[in-house]
């Protein structure tokens, strides 16, 4: 009898490791579930299930999907000769709810990092270099984060490249739209403005 | 080959109705997963399968459990002369935390609220009459919660039950642990005031 309510406790320990959640929130969370059983646990329950069994990442770009190439790489429509690199998949992600770029992607899973012992090699930085030798691709956007370690990483890609007949790009920094330059930090201040355009 | 990510897309949205999650953070926790597959995916998965067949109420005091009446109610350890009035599940895990109640007790599952049409059938207040004609209790403690809603239905209750042999007390009043006037409302001041008692 003293364990009947195991399970519950073990479905909040688990649902309080995600990102996000903590005791408090997960237990909120697996009350709801509780109530809304047929509408959202079982159903989430068989979607995580489900997605356990067949998330993969993709073969070439590392992009998160159900087959071992990604229906981004395997799509005709997108232009081969662009190669937009980014740090995560959830980077990825925010680039195609943009619905601008048309190219593919190459996600690092990462930057470089010597504290933590992360160098090119865990980086799928070699698989990058390979598909710009062999893919015909002409421009590499690098779209990674505005941070130390995204321009560290940004900078040794672009070294890497340079030997390559393939244009370097990265996105442009400068004010956020919607943005208001009080609140804006100095850097990126400066940065909007050396990168001015005639209006 | 389009919806080749529906697996994903369809998790992240039912991740996202969970309370405390919106859709940044529910894309955020599947990703977290798919990378954590065999140490938080699966086993999360089975948790919820689990927990959606086995959860249930308790019949007699509507504690969430995995058994027709709950671990509290079954204990013998359990003092059965007081009830602890609360008004949710989670509320009654807050009491258990706490580690000082040691009587059984009643969960309500909401307050009364003309608004949304919640009257006493709706809040399990008729099986909480019954339980203190039929069970010998000689406590009744209403530890609702201190909002306006929260104190009408402890006052509705308190009525019900005066003409029944049976104490019925409410959790007190003041200044909560740790806490420091200047940021405590007036009303709490008030209360704590009112109460206050010999040092």
């Amino acid at each position: 009898m003293a364990d009947s309510t195991r399970d519950i406790e073990d479905l909040i320990e688990l649902m309080a490791r995600l990102p996000g959640l903590g005791p408090r929130s997960a237990r909120r969370a697996v009350l709801h579930m509780i109530k809304k059983r047929a509408l959202l646990m079982t159903p989430l329950a068989d979607a995580l299930q489900q997605v356990a069994v067949t998330a993969r990442e993709c073969l070439s770009c590392g992009n998160i999907g159900t087959h071992d190439i990604c229906e981004i790489c395997e799509s005709e429509k997108r232009n081969t000769g662009e190669i937009c690199v980014v740090e995560d998949v959830a980077d990825l992600w925010a680039m195609e709810r943009g619905q601008m770029f048309k190219g593919r992607y190459h996600v690092l899973g990462g930057t470089l990092s010597a504290l933590d012992a992360i160098g090119p090699d865990e980086l799928r930085i070699p698989q990058l270099i390979t598909r710009v030798q062999n893919d015909g691709v002409q421009e590499v956007i690098l779209a990674l984060n505005a941070t130390v370690d995204g321009q560290t990483t940004a900078h040794y890609i672009a070294d890497q490249l340079e030997k390559l007949d393939v244009r370097v790009t990265s996105l442009a920094q400068g004010v956020p739209i919607g943005g208001e330059l009080d609140y804006l930090d100095d850097g990126t201040i400066s940065a909007a403005l050396k990168a001015r355009k005639s209006f």
